[in-house]
């Protein structure tokens, strides 16, 4: 039988600490569901010990997936790791994830601390852990950036305590897959008690190497958990991507000799979802799940791939969620078609009543717009899936001019607590005048730091997707709207970002 | 002294063949002049025989473009070949760089040809072009997956003939570090006059390992040119991307020991040059010229950055053209302030009269808009280089309204060959009514393949950058358009997308 490769996804904690990408506990939870979906191992599910709102995040998942492991990151300390096991308290299985760095540079610059002082309290946090839990997973910190002597020391300790991982980062995306492997191989071979852990990977994406870094940890230095995120999210240039490395994984199975539990087919939804709640944009030539990831340009090609599929294409884009037949919906299709049509694009909606409640949006769309694509419905979907019970604002109509020579200007109709406000303002463009008459209203205090638009498929018949980021006193939040009329999508955006931001609960970025 | 390493961009060839990212000759010579710029060894321009386009855009670059050696893609025939030569006359150096299929899938599914037929067209075609030229490239299409002993004697005999360079390419992005770099490795110690040729990377993307196989097929199978492209550009997944590997080279020149002759500040300004001119964005956590790429969101690394900024990163923003002071101008800044900037900004104008237009329309956008950023700048600037002499279609003024339960509508006023002429439509947004405004009254026929919108800064008070690209029998344009309201700015893109659909002399997709 073949060995088994741990996915370990942590798209909900290393991914969303990149600036910008801070998302909701409910955002969190749909994400969850959908990695559950897509059968990932382990879900690091959040920091608990950083905010309540993270707590609440992880706690809120923990309740809720039960087929993967959720894992609460936590610093070497009893406060982190106490919080973490009460946030995993109801799940199924749980993991604690503790770490401190162990590079010479971390040690002096950041923790100001000796070898010593971090030995003992490495060893410390993970027998502090072990009265709590039986899964515990331990991170040297900057550990690919530290003397091998001393990480050795520093493993062969914490696994003797019981930690039953050991993951090795490459924390600033410094390594080469051949380095990496060996650096790794070389710690299994030194580390008297190494076959008592699983061993992992987790690579930055800094010089564009986090997939073949960790595909190295795991054939040259013989982990068997990668850790990595959906679209490759994480700060600056991000972390190895699952679905790259599980589609080199399944398709250089030849060379590879492993097995991924992941449901591939069920990868470009969970792209396109985080996307959508962090308004971080695929690049067409994302590979897997970039728009262009599967198509071909060229005549000399387009020929080739006519006469035999694989002569260009070495994965099948049906196998990572690319449907074929892209149906188009309109406004004599009934339920079931529309139903059908969820389950086809993968969407789950929580009961028959949020069924019903797109489907009602998806009638009053097609009233507006007399061709409904796969990207329409997906759209309507996310939008829905931001709406909580308690939204205090709530987008009533908008009427707008703007003509060469004269300041654009929009008058904006909107609900706060079920009150109707009326406001008004001239701008910069549509947009702009838009947004400057809610605020007028709402003194909300925000900046923005994102505005974008989604194309959402080719023709601006479609619907426009508006993401509006909001930044105010180190809290970031993401709104998303969408319809046909862009600048009515862009105020359902900001609406919906200000509902986020005057919501409780939240997700601090700081995290320190 | 270390062995230099030859980097050669095909942005402007297996990049264009990406969908949607044909450019037109002017296009190209712009970027061109910024490889230039970027001191990139070779510059492969096209592929001179697929069509007049492309012929006159590689000739126009081997005319202006004198520091970068300039290369013609040609398929193993006296046709093509010639064409090259023809096309690449004026060049300080030229090179040729010729292929033909030599995997078993692609003989036999592709070319309908025997092994034997293959090897005597090679042959024939490398000693067609030593009578024209004497810098020869040729690439074994799918070399990867191709039967070494076959591929052994197909080597061997065209460097006999006089190829300087051989190229190994992974066509369909199979490969894996360890392998690929072992493939070249025991090419090269097979084929007994291997040291009579450069031996060269060129590796796609598909399952994220694209600048790990090349930078393997260096270190392990002794490779001295790497193939690559802006951004990662080209078709699929794309290419392995320039500034990744480049910038691996130079930040592990421990491991590497290499050389490369790239001005590395120069990277940042082309990768927005190719992200504007074909509307390919690029996703915020792209390594080096991603948005993020150099930023930090969480508590934890803040802090560490702030005490010792190594401790998080491992390459200088400003090494790779992140400017730290971002000067904002205003209404008040004059001639010189604005050109000043354009030259940190490292954009070259043609003409004094070129950057006066600038200047008017830099005074232009001031009047409307308080503050003028970087990204307004490249805006104004990118959008100019657009602009031909002979454009046909030029935008006078547009007035629209959009209200809640009304159908938006628009009035568009442009001019076709110096003629006014005034246009109206309904739609479902703004945006569309000022399309098929357009539309109504030009009747290109044109299919709307992709709308986009460019979050150039964090606020609306920004410019917006829309991309439209138009399809019409085969032919791919992308127009650009920017302006402080969306909607101008969407009816800019499209006008801009005609004029490149009307224009003689266009770029055809098909190369077949």
């Amino acid at each position: 039988m073949a060995d088994q490769l741990i996915i370990f996804d942590t798209t909900l904690r290393d991914g969303e600490q990149s600036p910008g990408a801070s998302m909701t506990r409910d955002e969190k939870l749909r994400i969850a569901r959908q990695l559950e979906r897509l059968r990932v191992d382990v879900i690091e599910a959040g920091f608990a010990a950083s905010s309540n709102g993270d707590f609440e995040a992880v706690q809120a998942i923990a309740r809720a997936v039960k087929d993967s492991t959720i894992c609460s990151l936590a610093r070497a300390n009893d406060r982190d790791i106490a919080r973490s096991a009460e946030a995993l308290k109801d799940a199924n299985r749980g993991r604690i994830h503790t770490f401190i760095a162990t590079s010479a540079l971390h040690m002096e610059k950041k923790l100001r601390m000796t070898p010593e002082q971090v030995l003992e309290q490495a060893v410390q946090s993970v027998r502090f852990a072990r009265n709590l839990i039986d899964d515990i997973e331990f991170s040297p910190e900057d550990g690919y950036r530290s003397d091998p002597d001393f990480l050795c020391r520093v493993i062969e300790a914490v696994i003797a305590e019981g930690a039953t991982t050991i993951n090795v980062p490459d924390t600033v995306g410094y390594a080469i897959p051949e380095l990496y492997g060996n650096f790794i191989k070389n710690l299994r071979e030194r580390v008297p008690n190494s076959d008592k852990a699983v061993w992992s990977v987790h690579c930055h994406n800094d010089l564009g190497m986090a997939v073949a870094n960790s595909l190295a940890g795991v054939m040259i230095g013989g982990a068997r958990q990668v850790e990595c995120t959906i679209n490759g999210l994480g700060e600056r240039a991000g972390n190895c991507s699952l679905e790259e490395v599980v589609m080199a994984v399944k398709t250089r199975r030849d060379y590879f000799g492993l097995d991924v539990n992941i449901a591939t087919e069920h990868i470009l939804a969970a792209s396109r979802m985080v996307s959508q709640t962090t308004g971080f944009v695929v690049q067409p030539n994302k590979a897997v799940v970039g728009a262009n990831a599967f198509a071909h340009a060229s005549g000399i090609h387009q020929d080739g791939v006519l006469k035999a599929r694989d002569t260009y294409e070495i994965m099948r884009a049906e196998d990572v969620g690319w449907t074929a037949n892209k149906i188009v919906l309109g406004k004599l299709s009934g339920r079931n078609a529309f139903k059908q049509r969820l389950q086809d694009l993968a969407v789950e909606l929580d009961s028959e009543a949020a069924v019903n409640e797109a489907f009602a949006r998806f009638k009053e769309l097609a009233d507006r717009k007399s061709e409904i694509f796969d990207e329409d419905i997906l759209a309507l979907v996310s939008e829905q899936g931001t709406h909580g019970h308690l939204d205090s604002f709530v987008f009533v109509s908008l009427a707008q001019h703007s003509e060469t020579g004269e300041r654009p200007h929009a008058h904006v109709v909107f609900s706060r607590d079920g009150v109707e406000i009326k406001a008004e303002s001239d701008g910069n463009g549509p947009v702009d005048a838009s947004f400057k008459a809610i605020e007028s209203q709402v003194q909300s205090g925000a900046e923005m730091v994102l505005y974008s638009v989604n194309a959402i498929s080719g023709s601006t018949e479609s619907q426009g997707e508006v993401t509006v980021r909001l930044q105010r006193s180190g809290r970031v939040v993401n709104g998303v709207g969408a319809d046909p009329d862009i600048v009515v999508a862009s105020a359902k955006a900001y609406l919906s970002a200000l509902n986020k931001l005057h919501s409780t609960g939240e997700v601090v970025v700081a995290q320190g």
